[in-house]
């Protein structure tokens, strides 16, 4: 009896599929495990920017003496971690037009310095259909996500954890660009 | 033997003090319980700079049809709900300056809708003194803070429940004005 190598290792987990930004060949459909990343370099100008949309001036954003002084920031001004992390429903609404965020946990483990690339991680973890009340409406997607923000490329060095839920409309991934 | 209210009703908890943004009687100090709010309508313009500077562009904030379609939000745009979690840590910062963030969780509980005023409360649910490794750098305080948003006055209409860990390098509250 010959045996394909499924069949030999049948309980070895599919690898992860994953996509970026920039893939040519993303899944048409998300299922449990795809993982959807954005890479991005929070400037002095979006620090700026953001600060004076959110009205968070804290100085440990905007001068370095402050964030090595009062924050311990060795090297400087760090990014609002709150800006960081919106990098998580913008890579799901990217992906999944008319998604509703539902819930968002963070813990900011290490700090992301203003200049500095990182990348963020949206991995699905779970997949759930709603039945809609109104049967005129078609059902939607709650979905658990890690989230996931890292400050290398090898994925090793972690600044952000967390886990979002979200209600998507769709499982199809949309082809809608993610670039800033 | 005469006793005062205190001793009859021992077990009472001392009623929480609040502050506003313009309270003239804020205390000098934060303990358990202090609660501080901010109160902000974001408008049009500032989901346009948000969307801008986070890269999140969903059309749910942005379109009215796609928010009632798609998102099903009646009343059409709402507010990135990233974007209103902002006033936790903007509040926190504005009376400790150089305080660092550790951790936030956020249950988006109801939609925002752009125009809205709505109240953000940030109350201490526990504090705790970290002694400094370095022995020349000064101790800090660990405090967990509820982090709630209402859209009524009476803070009877919860719109983003959750909770905050920050680090504050001092308890006393900075007179800085928190007005955007």
């Amino acid at each position: 009896m010959r045996l394909g190598r499924r069949a030999i290792f049948p309980l070895v987990r599919t690898t992860t599929t994953t996509t970026t930004s920039a893939a040519s060949s993303r899944p048409a459909v998300l299922s449990v495990g795809h993982a959807l990343r954005e890479r991005r370099r929070f400037t002095e100008a979006d620090v700026a920017a953001y600060a004076a949309v959110s009205g968070d001036r804290n100085l440990v954003h905007l001068d370095d003496a402050v964030a090595r002084e009062l924050g311990g920031f060795e090297r400087g001004r760090v990014v609002h971690g709150m800006l960081v992390a919106s990098l998580f429903p913008s890579i799901i609404a990217a992906r999944f037009p008319g998604a509703v965020y539902a819930s968002q946990t963070l813990k900011f483990a290490a700090p992301v310095y203003v200049g500095d690339e990182v990348v963020a991680r949206v991995q699905a973890l779970h997949i759930r259909t709603t039945t809609a009340a109104n049967s005129s409406t078609a059902s939607r997607y709650v979905v658990k996500f890690a989230t996931k923000c890292f400050t290398d490329e090898e994925e090793g060095s972690l600044a952000i954890e967390g886990e979002a839920m979200a209600v998507l409309p769709t499982l199809e991934l949309s082809s809608q660009s993610t670039t800033n």
